[in-house]
């Protein structure tokens, strides 16, 4: 399986797949077309994710940090449990496409 | 971070990054320059490992497989513990990035 190729079409939410389900873990992959958190929405996890940008860009924001982060392919980090987060901004003109890696 | 730039330099071995350490899962970043395991060397691991290639080339082979498979950008495997594999052959003239993910 390739991650990269083919890549779902544009569409009104972002595309999820499944790569890896083990005990404790997941493997996913998301691809964005310019979308982005709704307006006044935080992600709360009880799961620690670990995300990398393979594609495209996006500005990952922390509620606990006064500006966003610009994510470009190659970047990586881990978003701890309940460390509230959102995406600002998806690459409008191409898909951004993460792998996440959520935990227990 | 950013786990395409900047890249190590070629050197003997391999170059083994953590990038992330928590019970039953460590994900790593391999960048190898040409290495391949040693002639009649098979990895036979304990844990799961789900892999990617983040650039470069390799050929992935399995003890239960009669041909080895040709990696590319965004190409992923899941490796079941105690599958016999080696990797016959990475890209000689630039560095192949693995991101693996190791899991009980």
């Amino acid at each position: 399986m390739n991650l990269l190729s083919p890549l779902p079409d544009a569409r009104a939410a972002e595309a999820v797949d499944t790569l890896l389900t083990r005990s404790g873990l997941r493997i996913e992959r998301i691809v964005s077309h310019g979308q982005a958190s709704p307006p006044g929405f935080w992600h709360d996890q009880a799961e620690g994710e670990w995300v990398m940008l393979l594609a495209g860009a996006a500005r990952l924001r922390f509620a606990d940090e006064p500006e966003p982060r610009l994510l470009i392919p190659g970047d990586c980090l881990d978003i701890a449990p309940h460390r509230r987060h959102r995406v600002d901004w998806t690459e409008p003109t191409k898909p951004t496409v993460w792998l996440a890696v959520f935990y227990n």
